[in-house]
């Protein structure tokens, strides 16, 4: 049953995208509450070597959200705004602020595959190739990994 | 007096993206406020046959804002939110609800000429080149002129 548990990630040849697509043991209405929900969402996001807190979270259409990385004793802040929340869809801005000028406008889709699983697209879309590479050589795809690793265990145990 | 106040559009030949550049007689702090300040932006947002309502807006960093432009008797609703509001940019997401699963990353910045100018230069960042030259083909630079136009005239009279 553990069927593209992996993460598919790749470099859309033509535009400045990031697509990855995921599958979990999950209704959509339980995987958008683990991406609304910040006591849910603060115990999976990140990789495993990181403990990350919110500071600001507001999970509606019009909202906006912060919250902080912590890896080593060292913080790391991300921030951006909610432009939609609805059933099938979370679209959002997002900053690392350790490069405070930068935007990605992130669309996560949630698709009921009628089996009590969902189907997890996400696209990320910045304004250049360079910012959309240097994205991809981040060491992105561990954090990515590991966060979802960790919302399975929490689909699993019931925690969501 | 009057050089550059033909708006300058333009598609990016690799990128999804629209830039316009525009000038304007007017120190950068005015003509941010001219963007910021409900009762100044539905002034002259939008072609001259439209009158446009704001239903709600909050022009700071996490904020929102939606608006009504009517045209011969139809509404057409835009909404967003504020990723980011500072003094020499404004980063925020477009929606027209005509198109409700659209949605563009707009930045303006506001560049200070020196010469109580300004040059704006905004930029709009869709997922797509067919999504980028509807918008091209849509009537949008009579639109962004007769507003700027408008924006001229509240900032010579002084309404800004």
């Amino acid at each position: 049953m553990n069927r593209n548990t992996q993460t598919s990630v790749e470099a859309d040849p033509s535009l400045p995208v990031i697509r990855m697509t995921r599958d979990f043991a999950a209704t959509p209405e339980r995987l958008l509450r683990a991406h609304t929900d910040p006591a849910l969402f603060v115990r999976w996001v990140g990789p495993d070597a990181t403990s990350s807190r919110i500071e600001h979270w507001d999970a509606r259409t019009g909202g906006s959200w912060r919250y902080v990385s912590v890896h080593d004793g060292v913080e790391y802040g991300f921030h951006g705004c909610f432009h939609e929340v609805r059933p099938d869809r979370i679209v959002q801005t997002f900053t690392f602020e350790g490069d405070p000028d930068g935007v990605a406008l992130e669309t996560l889709w949630f698709e009921d595959l009628g089996d009590g699983r969902t189907r997890l697209r996400a696209q990320s879309l910045v304004d250049s190739f360079e910012s959309r590479d240097a994205w991809l050589r981040s060491g992105m795809e561990t954090g990515v990994d590991e966060g979802y690793a960790k919302l399975d265990r929490m689909l699993a145990d019931g925690a969501v």
